[in-house]
């Protein structure tokens, strides 16, 4: 008999396992798994999270991944004061209207100051300053992205990464000359947001318009991506938004044209949050814990020994060696050399946790010169030579990333259905699908339809459907205007 | 005759230059440099300040830089709220004092709930935290750091980048078993401080400690980080500090130690902030503008082509190949092709911004296959062949880097002087030097020294200083314990 790893003493007693199955109650799974793998945790101050190292290492390779995209589409980074003054949000009256609910205010003014708010999104105050810095053609297009803090005041109960009163963000905020330009860029824009959730995060979206019902307060159009969960429910994703010339107007922007005539200009602006990590934990996790894709893991793989007292001291120096030589050819990679820990512990911490793959090596390994490779989302396992193995890890990251967005875009696909009556949406919602239905795009008619489903709204109008020529509206009869996807969402 | 490029009409009514000289009024240039070159601009709220691309960009780059570093030193990112609860604040007792005065409260409160800070710091927030994951020895040495926005409600005058009332930073708060440890790292992150300031920023600083008097709020010293502005005041420039177990007792963080008993850890907490901009607009600005180190340059060179009217298109096609083969090569490179401004305007206009090197080409370079490379921060002028140029402005990069760094510690150390007499001390700092002096380090004496100086403050205990044996204190005659700077400060 060869000699086994010890289970450890506090092993023993140590608990890793999610006591909810994903599939069972995705409801319950997902607070256990964002607390569990350490990716979030709930704070004393009410609505508020901690983002734990986990999950922030994905929110900062997205920032590090976009800023170089922002660089290639010529927007610049810059930072605007947390703090609004009152007044801002009252020159532009449906912005003002749509947040004014959820404004968050300081206590501390100036003798006789007016009230300051904290930032929920930072149109009105970028805007003032943009009236100041735009006089010409010459300044424009103007395009500036920041990445921040906002805060909306919720009152509905906190929902780690997608319901929080604080959360982080990136918003872009551009003028231009002509409609056109803007028109333009607000799809740019867009799509570069697809790019986001699924090369990097490995989230499939729709790209669509948002009905008039749903458009951002302030905004002429809203074109958003939305992702699709594994519970039925939709996730907006990320928007970007043509303001037409509402704010320029309200704020005093214009320019001098080529024509040397004032001209009002255009103006966008579009935004992602942190919630795009809720999306890759629901996507992704299974009843182990999360999954996290290559691209935006903090650690790509973790090496665990498989460590006997003969052989230990050979197996942890051939760790050590890897680990460096996989550093070194740009692998982020981890060593669980914990002595106090056993390797099957090590797994399952690993795996809650998400990374994509797991390194095993013990001393037959040794002898033969091999590892075995764990892929985090299959569970496949297959031995790997120790030669060229930055290469074949490289390989298989890609494996997995592509893997991960083909999984997901297939439950995506698998779960349109196409609806044209009403009894077809209800049976359609009832079955957690996400429905693709003509409508007459009217307020009150979305509204009804709210009502009588219990909750679903219209998610977008797909960028690439065709017009429903001669249709009903699903809910109304009256003329179909569009194809819109219906779910209720969070 | 040659022909000549002409003044646009546009650039006759623009004036770029500065309306004040650096060497002759520092108070009045820099707000003026740090407006017009486009750094920040002062917000319509009360002692906040936006942060403009051409400063954020340095921002940004510190932030790249030192997150690598941060993942060799262990250390990890994370985020946590903006609100901190009033009761945490009183937990421990200095701090809570020394931060009171300025903290900015938020109106907003649930039903029966406590007052909300907004962060002037997170030693508060994150320790509270740190007591629910700190369970034993196997979880320290625990390193988190965060990058984020802080509010001081100062009343003071605002000073772009060095005094407003928000700003950025990143904190870093690590947890110990021993206050060895503890020691070890608090010393080696103000060593990582003094690289980033020195080998990014080009800004050249004394390390030392605090005095008693100047320590930070609830902490068991600190060390600091000061560089020294040419009209005589030092800045702190980052700080670092060993916080002893005060704020572990008060927030309930202990752990199981490998004895099994329950032992009480060692804090650190470390920062810098945006304040590190303005310091180097301060070091290195000239009376035409800016000087940004190539290292942080948002733009590292600016491509200015010489048009006339016959050999335009030759000459515009050529810095456009130039300016994407630059950018190939890795170096940050606008190209200035725009159209309704001279060439002589684009200098001014580049110069007052601070990129580090310009290149010209104009139809004569063309012939000759070679540009002309400007350095900022000399106007050393001359012509380079354009094969290889990615290789020279490289070098060139770096050697401006260097002579950045050597300008600014010739006058750092020019302008210490060592002092043992009170007058002395008093005429070094009328000629606005840096004072070395010997102190006995007693908190009524600092206060006595800063009234009849004027408002001098003790700086920091310089570490590599010897002890000042048999020496009496320069102010008070008293036995002195230390050889320590003073100066004005900001």
């Amino acid at each position: 008999m060869p000699d086994k790893p010890k289970l450890k003493e506090q092993d023993k007693e140590q608990t890793l396992g999610l006591s909810v199955k994903k599939s069972e109650n995705l409801a319950d799974w997902y607070p256990e798994v964002v607390l569990k793998a350490e990716m979030a945790d709930y704070s004393p101050v009410k609505g508020c999270m901690v983002i734990r190292p986990n999950a922030y290492a994905i929110w900062q390779t997205i920032q590090e991944e976009f800023n170089k995209r922002l660089v290639e589409l010529k927007v610049q980074n810059a930072y605007f004061p947390l703090f609004i003054p009152e007044s801002f949000f009252k020159k532009e009256a449906t912005h003002a209207e749509g947040f004014s609910p959820e404004v968050a205010w300081i206590a501390n003014t100036e003798e006789g100051g007016e009230r300051l708010a904290i930032r929920p999104t930072s149109e009105t105050i970028m805007y003032d300053m943009y009236s100041k810095w735009i006089r010409s053609y010459r300044d424009l297009p103007l395009r500036i992205n920041q990445w921040c803090n906002v805060v909306r005041w919720e009152t509905k109960a906190t929902k780690l990464f997608l319901r929080t009163r604080e959360f982080l963000w990136q918003e872009g905020h551009c003028v231009y000359e002509t409609k056109e330009q803007c028109d333009e860029e607000v799809k740019l824009m867009i799509m570069e947001y697809k790019k986001v959730a699924e090369e990097l995060l490995a989230v499939p979206v729709i790209v669509g318009k948002k009905t008039k019902y749903e458009t951002f307060a302030g905004a002429d159009y809203s074109l958003t991506i939305e992702s699709f969960m594994p519970d039925g429910k939709a996730l907006q994703s990320g928007t970007s938004h043509n303001l037409g010339q509402g704010f320029a107007k309200s704020f005093g922007i214009s320019f001098l044209g080529k024509d040397s005539e004032q001209h009002v200009p255009w103006q966008s602006s579009w935004g992602f949050s942190t919630r795009l990590i809720g999306a890759l934990i629901m996507t992704h996790g299974d009843d182990k814990g999360v999954i996290i894709p290559p691209k935006v893991a903090q650690y790509q793989a973790v090496i665990v020994p498989i460590l006997f007292d003969k052989t230990k001291d050979a197996v942890l120096a051939e760790c050590r060696a890897l680990e460096e030589a996989l550093r070194n050819d740009g692998i982020r990679i981890v060593l669980d050399d914990r002595d106090e820990h056993s390797s099957g512990w090590k797994f399952n911490h690993w795996e809650l946790r998400g990374v994509p793959l797991r390194i095993e090596l013990g001393p037959k390994d040794l002898e033969k010169k091999q590892v075995m490779l764990v892929h985090r989302h299959t569970g496949k396992k297959h031995p790997v030579s120790m030669d060229n193995l930055a290469d074949v890890i490289e390989k298989e990251l890609e494996q997995v990333q592509k893997e991960l967005l083909a999984i997901a875009k297939k439950r995506l696909e698998d779960n349109i259905v196409k609806v044209t009556t009403k009894e077809q949406l209800l049976q359609a919602l009832e079955q957690k699908k996400l429905a693709l239905a003509p409508f007459c795009c009217d307020k009150e008619i979305e509204e009804e339809l709210k009502a009588g489903t219990g909750g679903a709204t219209s998610r977008c109008i797909p960028l690439d459907a065709p017009e429903p020529k001669g249709m009903k509206c699903v809910w109304s009869g009256r003329e179909a205007k569009a194809w819109v996807y219906f779910a209720k969402s969070y």
